[in-house]
Formats: C-alpha cells, structure tokens, sequence
C-alpha cells in the first residue's frame, strides 16, 4: 500500500508541474507534442525527415531529446538546422514534467517558436502515465515491432492522440500487418488518428508534417483572437 | 533524497528474492535465463524458433512470460508444445524477483526441467536493475532499431551476458551496421558474448540454441557431481 500511495503522490507533483507547462508553453502559443515509442521506432528519423516540411510552412520548431545517456539524438536533429537540447535521465526510464520545466527556459528563449517536439525515452509503459504539459501525445511503433503491439502495451496508445506507423518500407519483408495494426490500434483507443510513414522512402511523413503544422498553426491563431 | 531511499530498500528487497529464486533453481539443476529487449524486437519469435533445437538436443524446457496484459505470447509458445505460464504487470514496466517467486510453483512441478526462460516485459531500462534470479541476461536488439541502441540504453547491455543481434534478414533494407552495433555493444560490456540471428530464416538460431544448451547441461552436470 505503501509503494502506491508515494507513486500516487509523486504522479500528482508530476501532474502539477505539467500544467503549469502546459499554460507556459500556451501563453507563448506553442503547441507541444509528447513523442514516444519503444527504442528504435524512429522517432528521431521522423523529427529529421518532417523538418523540411515544416519549414516549408513556416513552423519554427524547437526539440528537447530525452535519453538515459549521450547527446546523440539532440546532435542529428541540430544538423538540420533545428535548435535541440539533450536531457539525460540516468536511470530513468522516462521524461517528466520537472525534467521538461527545467528546459523551458531554454525553449521560450526561442523567439515565434510555434511547435515543440519533445522526444522522449524509448519506452512504450512509463511514458503513458507522466503529463509532460504537452498538447498531444503522439506514439510511434514501427513494422518490424509486431502488429499485437497496442494490445500488449494499451496505456500508451490510450493515452496517445496520435499513431503513426513507421518504417512501411520495411513492411514487405516482415509479418507486419498494417491493416490489423490499426484495428488493434482503434480497439484500444478508437479516437486514436493514425498515419503511416516511411523516413527512408519520405512517403507520408508530408502528410504528418501537414497535419502538426495545423494544429501548431490553429493553437497559435486562438492565442492570438 | 526520499525517493532514493525507498527506491534502495525496493531493489534491496528485490536482490534478496532473486538469490532464493537462484537457488530453488540451482537445486533443481534448472539453468535460468532472462530474456529482455526493447517492444518488438523478436524474444517470442526466438523462443519459437530455438524449440526445435533446444528439443534436439533433449533440453526440457518451460517459459514464463511476462507482459502488461494479455497472454499472447504464453499462447504462441504453448502452440509448439512448450509449457508456458503468463505474468501480466498491469502498469509495470518490468518483471521482479517477487513475481518470478511466486512462478516457481509452476516450474517446478515440470520433472526434469533443464531449463527455465523468462521472458521479460518489452523494456530497455528498468529490467536492467531487477535480478530475477536468472543464470544469465540476454538482451535481444533487432537490426530495425539502430545501432547505436548500446550507447544509448547502456545499463541492460552491461548487465547482460549475451546480446543476440536479431532479424539480421531485415539489415540490408535498414542503415543498421551489424559490425558497428557489435563495437558499440563491447564498448559497453567487453565480455558481452554475440550472436547473430534471424527468426525468419533460422540463420543463426541453431547456434544461439546450441550455445543456451550447452550451459544449461554444464549446469545440470555439476549439480550431479
């Protein structure tokens, strides 16, 4: 019982810094997004291959990287041009909302910022349960991960607003079945919105691109009315 | 500092169950492994795939899979006439001594078991720090997730015995460097021992099989003198 109650306690701490994110990060018009998935889903690929589509809409973005150790994501997404800072997390397994209030200060230091990706721990079960303050949690999973994936591990993908389905590529060469993917998908959360990508081959990243500038775009358009 | 504390007695509390587990097994001459790696990356398949040899080599095997729900993989196993018991976690991220504890009913009540695999929860982080009472750790990356997985999940490939480099079929569709992911991986844990392996093809499995047998008897054999 004990163990529960300090869990319980540490995820409403987390839940209250994550407002306070949340409304720092509004007040300046800055749509957030939490993207998370098991290592090596691609997250980073996808940072890497939207980056020119949203700069063809003239979404300034920003990204914080989490991982337990190194600056190895944070390194690929700035050779793009894009502004990113690392947080390592040691042992933890996932971000939390203190972790992403101490990179706010170097996140609203960007001037007309309208997008922030937050990349988080590789890890489909923490994640789900510690509110960064962002606006959407987007989860990524790719075909050669299995497509019994959001039944075996559903917080994530209940809690996600997003799916995207990536490395479709690879899709031929496995026993993925994007179809029944996306069935699981939808039994576990049927509001879920769901894009299939490529990094390698660019198909659909432009339409998942697309539809995250809008959403940064409509944020920042009811802030300013 | 709180938080530290309680985290030292739970992983202490843990460390005291594992040696018992490790010694119920030892008693019985049963070689124990724990299976982990990140969602996806094939730990099923590779128990599917190993049956075949494991059985030729007269290995008596039984599996308990852990999982967040479902019992999926319990399933698949069963279907190739190999004794499996489900664990689900519920919102743990990882297996611990305590559940495998109360398993050992279960896989002790099979006669002549030589060997007992776990396969643990899809998570590159925290298994790294439950003992469970295992003979060895075996962490199994897939050739779709990066070869920089080592240098970024260090603490599970430190505390693994053997790295399995899986879906070696998948690598000349993916950037993944097999050589490059075997630097990185002994950069880490010079004493790692590698195999390379796909489920799709069998290249590689009945290796893999034979190495896990060969422990297993050598284990068995000692009990006996």
């Amino acid at each position: 019982m004990h163990e529960i109650l300090i869990e319980e306690k540490i995820l409403a701490r987390n839940n209250e810094i994550a407002a306070a994110n949340r409304q720092a990060l509004s007040e300046r018009g800055i749509y957030a997004v939490n993207l998370v998935s098991s290592p090596g889903a691609g997250k980073t690929s996808l940072i890497e291959s939207m980056t020119r589509h949203l700069k063809d809409q003239s979404i300034s973005f920003a990204v914080v990287e989490g991982d337990l150790e190194g600056d190895f994501d944070a390194k690929r997404v700035e050779k793009h041009g894009v502004p990113a800072l690392q947080i390592t997390t040691g042992r933890a397994c996932h971000l939390d909302a203190h972790l992403i209030e101490h990179s706010l200060p170097w996140v609203l230091k960007h001037e007309g910022l309208k997008l922030l990706i937050i990349e988080n721990v590789g890890n489909m079960v923490c994640p789900a349960e510690y509110d960064l303050g962002e606006d959407s949690m987007i989860t990524v999973m790719s075909t050669a991960e299995g497509d019994d994936k959001p039944l075996k591990y559903p917080a994530i993908f209940a809690a996600s607003e997003v799916l995207v389905i990536n490395k479709t590529d690879l899709a031929p060469y496995t026993d993925f079945d994007i179809r029944k993917a996306r069935e699981n998908a939808l039994k576990v959360n049927p509001y879920l919105k769901i894009f299939e990508a490529s990094c390698r081959t660019g198909d659909g990243v432009k339409e998942f691109a697309a539809y995250i500038a809008k959403l940064a775009i409509t944020k920042r358009s009811l802030k300013n009315t």
